[in-house]
């Protein structure tokens, strides 16, 4: 196969103010030939060069509606246009900028970088299958100080993990969804109204005046994926990876001070993360 | 000089809500004596690890009231306690976690983390000299998409550049400031209640509604240091340094398309930065 | 699935020397349960603490006199020990520490790191499947400065690339074959007597004196992948992946100046990819 | 000031080989004006364009016979062609290429990336100050698996390090020294035939059949700074950080097993680094 990763931006207007999107759009192609590889027959070979001029000029004449809409698009003209692709995997992210307000009122033309998850999307496509659409948030780093232990473990000689019904939960969650077969959502309104992010911030913190229990990362992942499911019927399966953080309470006996949980160090080895991918009927891929 | 750095958590309850904060607490010493180096003496050296322990006992016992206060505390402590110390710099930087709200409630127990600028500060000393404090932001990424040139600049036989009065304007900014010889500040209060952050976005950007022209990196550079000058009276001296990355506007030309500064892409090679330090008596450093 | 990731020393002595190896190594479980996702019951979860403390008592006991068998004695460990596991993989990498010399003498306990790749196994078994074995090269960066071109390739409107038979061909290669079923290979010398290092930098260059023609990335990683599996009889399939760097010589017209493939500059976007597996009978799934 | 950062490679022949240099080259300008800050008037200020051009054009009309000689090069033509230049700095790093070899052949135009340490040099002048030259080597990671302890330490209520006369001894080393006042040196002379690079390994690791034991990181960094003072009388004054790397023994008590500093974990909290600076009077700033 063949890969490509471009990062650009793409400006318009709306009314008086600037609207910016910047991404980064990596295209994979697989061509239906083999010359390529075994003779260094490049007739069939759609070079790096033009895989970029077809996102940018698709990017110039279409805007980027949403990146779902962007990556479906881009699928579709690699499909068309070119007999000899096999398969075509079209990934967007977005870098997010913001618009800067100032007292609340918002800047026409200022923006700030606020990473705190990032979207994504990709679309897929095998010559006579279907478009399949997937979106996602990565990078989000998320932190409970309490109401999160880890008990009743399986347990042999080489355990020395103390049970701990008070510890911190904290990682860097990744979530990926299917829409299933490309249809004609609107993909920012599900992302918006439907708050996905809210219902995963949701799931993992609990309810804002007393939380929830969390007995397992993985039982925090699961929740996850369980709210999202059952509250935007457009997801068709979800996968969530935690990649965890462990935090120990610093021993200071020695130093002749209780340490009661207020001082921690996070533990940079081992380090851990747990998956797990659900979909509607209650299949779970662990 | 022997440096040290440690990453900690430390917590604490305000009523019901726990309260987080985690830094990174750089110590960096420089002792009286050179016989540790020229005859492998270790008597006068303090080992990192007893360097980590200080810094952890201390944030147990004051807690982090504000970063400023902490890398101060630290900076006395090593000073009184260790007559062979001759300098001392304390570093802490925070890592931005944010409290989550569900529907506008602020939740007792979960963060996230939004690294739309990371606040850091200094304090030094060396001994029989005054406790300075310095405090700053960095890794602040900002855009503005149009109000933006760069013209009349100086030219020979090496110049290519065109002259520009629409470009992007975009970097990553540090900016470090001088509060003088240690006193009694209340550092959050003058953080928030001076919003020193707000100044250096309001320089940046000019007025929300129409913005403001800036005819180079260097121009917006000094702005940003006269705002905060003059708005924020404790701080002495100001340096800003912007990291630029330029945008070219992608020549369609040969793919049959006009592009009116729609699709840009960033050039990575070559970088460049501008600094300029600034302080009361208006001296230029550039 | 469950993962956790470990990096350590092992050090054992050869005569009067020390030898030593550092790792990093990567378990990946997964359970034939799901209660521990959907219930919150812990009772059959191995926690990344114990598959820690597994790791580095198996590296006491039996040291890792190759990282093949490592990985290979770690994956019986885990199947014959927990009877939850339903899969599981190892990976293991090596930190490229080579003996320090001093005028041709190796000294006996000092090491430099050279990473000029990495070397890397994997070991991996379905309960009641066979016990898998891969091992692999990545990171490797090479560069051919001349001898290679990109001619007679797929055009269309959206081509601008210019046809070329002497460019630059620089990437960062990463290899990884399969030796199929475990069997009681002595991994270390099918490494270092079959050199397949050797096999992959050959194919890379051609003969030293006169070098082979490249007709584009594509061919190359074929030829490199048919060259380990006409040397290396062990080897039943092979991957190969080459992230390409591109180099764009610098037009220096409006300089004044000729620039005869003289000074290049390294082009960031896009940057692409291409990739190629390549099995004992011919098959080919590029 | 004003800041450029380009990396480009250089190729040219000899004989019928290939030579290739990839450098990354930083500039940094401070003009007399202050106007381009205060005013917004550029008719000064070289743009990072034009730095850019001008560095591409010198490689490629001088070649770059040592990275020493293009950094003064670079330096005496911008303070020479720009009055308005206040200062100047040049920096250059080296990309690691080496030629491939088969069999002992060297390769005509085939190069491998080996980066176990990172030349580069710096070249500065204020106006009607001399040009100084600078040198060093960057990202050295280098261990010693015994014969070095830490023992005699300063010791109060907060130490819990216990002494160690058999610990493992690791770091990453920066090392940069002074040739003093641009003086007509073959710069690649001095580093090849005096052998800095060794001079350094040597006095890290002692004799190779031995080693030589170390009381502590400082009193290492010293031999090697000492060592290179006293075989290379080109170098004026000599600084080295090294960053250290602990590596814990790893208590296996609890699982029933003895480890007798045969498995060791790194530390990655807290990390330190120790420096010193040493010049031909003996003067010591440590």
């Amino acid at each position: 196969y063949g890969k490509n990763t471009i990062k650009f931006l793409r400006l318009h207007k709306e009314g008086k103010k600037d609207v910016v999107k910047e991404v980064e759009v990596c295209t994979h192609l697989r061509l239906i030939s083999a010359q390529e590889y075994l003779e260094g027959n490049n007739s069939l070979v759609i070079p790096t060069d033009t895989m970029k001029n077809i996102v940018l000029v698709l990017a110039k004449k279409n805007g980027i509606p949403t990146i779902e809409q962007f990556a479906i698009d881009l699928c579709k003209h690699f499909m068309t246009t070119f007999c000899q692709v096999a398969y075509i995997k079209t990934y967007v992210q977005e870098v997010p900028w913001q618009r800067l307000h100032e007292n609340g009122v918002p800047h026409i033309h200022s923006f700030i970088c606020v990473p705190d998850g990032i979207r994504f999307c990709e679309a897929e496509q095998c010559r006579n299958g279907p478009l399949v659409v997937f979106a996602g948030i990565k990078d989000l780093k998320l932190m409970k100080t309490t109401q999160s232990g880890f008990e009743g473990f399986y347990k042999n000689e080489h355990t020395t993990l103390p049970e701990r019904h008070d510890r911190i939960l904290c990682g860097e969650l990744f979530c990926k969804w299917s829409y299933g077969e490309c249809r004609d959502f609107d993909f920012d309104c599900i992302w918006y109204t439907h708050k996905i992010r809210e219902c995963i911030l949701e799931a993992f913190s609990g309810p804002p005046d007393c939380g929830e229990y969390s007995p397992s990362y993985q039982k925090t992942v699961n929740s996850i994926e369980m709210n999202v499911l059952s509250k935007v019927s457009q997801v068709q399966v979800i996968e969530a990876i935690l990649n965890n953080t462990f935090y120990n309470v610093v021993d200071m006996k020695n130093l002749g001070v209780t340490n009661d949980k207020e001082v921690l160090v996070p533990v940079e080895t081992p380090y851990g993360s747990c998956a797990c991918t659900l979909g509607r009927k209650k299949f779970l891929e662990a």
